[in-house]
């Protein structure tokens, strides 16, 4: 479904981004480097070819291209502390990738800078059975680590589309958030303990497995979501959740936002321990479905919002009756208009699609400015509402869907094709009203290169100058992910 | 109950600590810097007086003891920040003290620093009755706020024994854990933002108020338990917990530590969704209750191993037949020989007792070395075990009990008379053997004064030289809480 969405971030946007950038005075790669670096890894986990290193040079949304002559392919924490340690001696620029799923080219190079995939570092080295906490290299990938832990009762505390390719380092560099947040919580809360490269090849031993563990500044922490300008993630400890056997998902219709708020509302109160995802879709992203990919109302009428619950559990009974339950009372009590649920794979399977589907549907209308904010929850709508009367006419559609769970809204802005005109009624006012609300610029995709110019909307000058020191102490020469971020 | 604690630490281990600490050369205070402050904040807001300023000199425990001539009442952010600025200017130190109850000696002078309380902080700005995010000044004690929203249906997401003390931004300072984090998480994934004044008075504006924010380098991670020695947290942006309609609780009696195991490993599995609470203590822990406190054994018979199991939900029906149902799973099955349930309040209240009272129990049999440390669960009484040959006729009962849900042990040595023979025996020992096992020296109190000595068993020559390096670039005078943690 990923590859669907190539090419639906603006290029324009993208070349703003870029153009904003110089080259930094880094040393350019010499042929003595290759050599050093092959003798390092091996001939086969150098690469040069430039049709091998299109991949590492083109992000997944096919919009953010670098010029890397250097792919590397280390397989141990050893081998990546050498090659940093080389590379900050000799002032060569270092990019970190890992699936290289990102969404705001934060794991492509810029110019230059030489590759360092943790393709190579897959091994998962050990799942605690009893308490289920497994320790994994920072390039297995998030989907194979859910099956190898599925038959021991654990599941993978993070669930995203792009789980068959995104790596667990990546993830945890861009704190990924995804559909069962809600559930799971923060990587900043089950990340147990990390192993971390620094620039100049420090390896940082902090591969805690202990849920508690309160010694000493937890410097795992600045790892977890800082897209790899503060070092190369090379190991986890990551405490698993355990695996529910039983789901059960409804798609309910209201009549108004102030309803759906309620749904909400109840949702959190009554099905807590149960609830494992709450999702929103206007009507508008319905019908893009309807009319883009054939799909079907899921209800019977049309209503203006409809919000998707999935509760989990253990015991099949109570998941059921606790859903039913509840969809029983917002029906009586008028909360909801309509509302169907399934408790079989088919049947849940269906419902969420619905959800799922709406972003490869609103693709097909030409041209999509996508947006990935969080917003407090009374506004979820706000910024729709706001752009309106702005891009009346020019725009096709506006869709807001998203984990309203989380009050992460993705606001979709879709035209027959990109507009330099478009882009600028909606940028930067789209980001200046989120702050303006007390919401986030990005709620669960990063800053990378993309969204920094708008960085210093949201932080300030004291918090922007706090992390250049701190990237700065950590990686006084910066050659780790430069121009990303910061 | 905490009053009974009290010089329940070895007062020799205090003594050693601080000995081996020497004065550094900050500035001697001086009256005109007491004329400055009094200025700044109201004479009244400035303490000179030596009996008022006992209580700040002297921790919890009353086994530190710091000579500070000065204690500081700020009420504004801007008072905090206008405080450090004035004092990292004159090169003063400063202790931050919330509470002050911490169990490592982290928030009192060692020698002569400035007390800047947190006491006068204490407002509660916000709570979204939607999303349940509460916006507090850092000097809110915990209760009073749980107090606050237990009528809008949320609980705090943290749960100690002295929640009636602790202050907010004490307890994430130090990262408390306490008896629920098996249901609410580490205070890393709750805690949402922070606002903290660095040692030279900038404030880092971080409250951020939404459960997904990716946006750059997340700085309020390194104020979570780093024990105030990167900056003064003075307001908390805190994601609350859904509060629970309805608790059962049971205590099984296993009759081997295998048992308890297969316990533990079905009760994560079985009421996974619904567990709240898995506290474990042994038969020496009870019995030390009956000797000492006339309590009863809850249970007919005796069992080397007890297991406090704690469900909450929203539905009364989910919630008891949850917990009978597994009773009788892990009755049936042998793995437990007994067990006893309670759903009502003062049932459930008398069964928290048998685990709760066992701290005050112990302290009657003379002295106490305590400990609290994490270690892999299969390991859970190897301390104990390797402890015994070597303290032999010296102690008087070794006790295992602690939060095994999380991996916490608590072990407590008994004896007479505190004497520095069984400290001897004990120290290093059972660190060394905590981190041999891969185990943390601190489960949940912290480093502080009294561990710090222990730091370089736990963590290795570079995570303390990385430490030191951010400590240094957010505080290049030092003057922020020194002698603690590093």
């Amino acid at each position: 479904m990923w590859t669907t969405l190539r090419r639906s971030i603006s290029v324009s946007a993208v070349q703003n981004a870029r153009v904003s950038e110089t080259r930094r005075p880094f040393a350019i790669l010499e042929d003595s480097d290759v050599t050093f670096l092959q003798r390092l890894l091996g001939n086969r986990n150098v690469v040069t070819d430039t049709d091998d290193l299109q991949k590492h040079n083109n992000d997944w949304l096919n919009v953010c291209q670098g010029k890397s002559r250097l792919a590397l392919y280390p397989s141990s924490t050893n081998e990546v502390s050498e090659i940093l340690r080389y590379c900050n001696s000799r002032k060569l620029a270092v990019v970190p990738q890992g699936g290289n799923t990102g969404l705001v080219g934060g794991s492509v190079p810029v110019f230059d800078e030489i590759v360092l995939s943790t393709h190579k570092l897959n091994r998962i080295h050990e799942v605690a059975e009893l308490t289920g906490v497994a320790v994994v290299d920072s390039g297995v990938v998030l989907e194979k680590l859910d099956q190898h832990i599925a038959p021991m009762g654990f599941a993978v505390p993070l669930d995203l589309p792009s789980k068959g390719s995104c790596q667990i380092g990546g993830a945890i560099s861009t704190n990924a958030g995804g559909v069962r947040l809600i559930k799971y919580g923060s990587l900043h809360g089950s990340v147990l303990g990390l192993e971390a490269v620094l620039a100049d090849g420090t390896v940082l031993h902090g591969l805690n497995k202990m849920r508690k563990d309160n010694t000493g500044v937890d410097l795992k922490q600045l790892f977890i979501g800082s897209e790899g300008i503060l070092g190369v993630i090379t190991q986890a400890a990551w405490l698993l959740a355990p695996r529910a056997a039983f789901n059960s998902v409804a798609i309910v219709g209201c009549d108004s936002f102030e309803n759906v708020l309620k749904v909400y509302k109840n949702a959190r109160g009554d099905l807590s321990e149960f609830l494992s995802a709450l999702e929103m879709f206007d009507v508008d992203s319905l019908r893009c479905t309807e009319e883009n990919l054939v799909m079907k109302n899921p209800l019977g009428e049309y209503f203006p919002f409809y919000v998707l619950i999935e509760v989990q559990g253990n015991n099949h009974g109570f998941v059921e009756e606790a859903l039913h339950s509840f969809v029983e009372k917002v029906l009586d009590s008028g909360m909801i208009s309509d509302g169907v649920a399934a408790s079989d794979g088919k049947g849940i399977h269906d419902l969420w699609q619905c959800r799922e589907r709406i972003s490869e549907s609103i693709r097909l209308d030409g041209y999509v400015f996508k947006y990935d904010m969080s917003v407090p929850l009374e506004k979820y709508l706000d910024l729709a509402k706001l752009l309106k009367p702005r891009i009346d006419g020019l725009a096709k559609r506006i869709c807001v869907f998203g984990h309203m769970g989380d009050s992460n809204v993705h606001l979709n802005i879709t035209a027959e094709e990109y507009s330099d005109e478009l882009l600028a009624l909606i940028e930067p006012f789209v980001y200046e009203q989120t702050v303006e609300m007390g919401g986030s610029i990005s709620a669960e995709h990063g800053i990378g290169l993309l969204k920094k110019k708008y960085l210093p909307l949201q932080r300030d000058v004291q918090w922007l100058k706090t992390m250049r020191s701190l990237k700065h102490s950590l990686d006084s020469n910066g050659i780790l992910n430069p121009y990303k971020v910061i």
